[in-house]
């Protein structure tokens, strides 16, 4: 059994802490300002916004070494909604991994609206998150608790394909946002 | 009725002539290094590999002027699967677009495998073509043909989006190609 921490307290959040749960698994929620209690899961998920991630990295110093620590950000500008705040280069996961040499650091969750992560369905096809990252056996981890809950996981690739599933997730946020998609669709997964 | 230039004969661009005639328009087709007939049609794809754009570019150098070009390619560093090959913060569209000044370049039909322009589904989804440019009636012309091949059109913004919609294709390229995915299947569209 896995034990999960979240920081955060969103619809992301309350979605992600679901599918732990329903798969059998323990989760625990930190509000992203409640820096009292210390971090117990062996995988915790950042899911705050982007520009909050810093203040936790810097309150819970240390708190993520030798964890599995699992980006979901999409690192919008939010002032133009027009690009990301990251390198183009690279991304949001890529400058967290960075700040935490001592984790291994995975991007998932980014691709998908907190909607379709809480129904298990984008339209007729079961949710699919995507999973980046360098270690094999922590993607292995998070797929493995993902499908317990009764979502579909797949290995994205090395973390430095996070470049290309924050673009997936911007997109997508743009489409929404034009209403030319429902925050209860977007991008589906046929394998 | 809209008169089609397809330039490339590969599985795409039979794919992308099988839509355009189910609508009723009327296409052309020119292989890649066949520069003896003008280009007749008032919208034109660029159905080639990315590399070899610069080449069509410059041997039918005048003949995109006041057009409708729309590029469809990939960029990828084909030696290591790992890169696109355009500026990181841009996209081929963009650089195409750069050289085409007289003409209004669109972004479409990077998103979606060939066999899913041809069959018109991804799973259960009808296949949904993302269209990104900087002018709209462009964008309305190319969407109406898509449509009336059957298939589904999303204006995906201004063609800056090109580089987000080049990133999907990226990623689900690397999908496909270390078997996550099927090449019949891919992203699709819940709108």
């Amino acid at each position: 059994m896995a034990h999960v921490s979240i920081i955060g307290t969103g619809n992301m959040a309350q979605a992600i802490s679901s599918i732990v749960t329903r798969g059998g698994n323990t989760v625990e929620l930190f509000g992203q300002s409640d820096h009292a209690q210390a971090i117990t899961g062996d995988i915790v998920i950042l899911a705050v916004n982007y520009p909050a991630v810093d203040d936790v990295l810097t309150q819970r110093a240390g708190q993520f070494d030798g964890k599995v620590v699992v980006d979901i950000t999409n690192p919008l500008n939010i002032e133009t909604f027009d690009s990301l705040v990251v390198p183009a280069d690279g991304s949001a996961a890529q400058v967290i991994a960075g700040k935490l040499p001592n984790s291994r650091v995975l991007k998932a969750f980014n691709t998908t609206f907190a909607a379709t992560l809480a129904s298990g369905e984008v339209g007729p096809l079961a949710t699919t998150v995507l999973i980046a990252g360098d270690d094999g056996d922590a993607k292995a981890a998070l797929a493995g608790i993902i499908s317990a809950g009764g979502l579909k996981a797949i290995d994205a690739g090395a973390l430095k394909r996070a470049r290309e599933m924050e673009a997936v997730g911007f997109l997508q946020l743009t489409l929404a946002a034009s209403e030319r998609i429902s925050w209860t669709g977007g991008f589906g997964v046929v394998a």
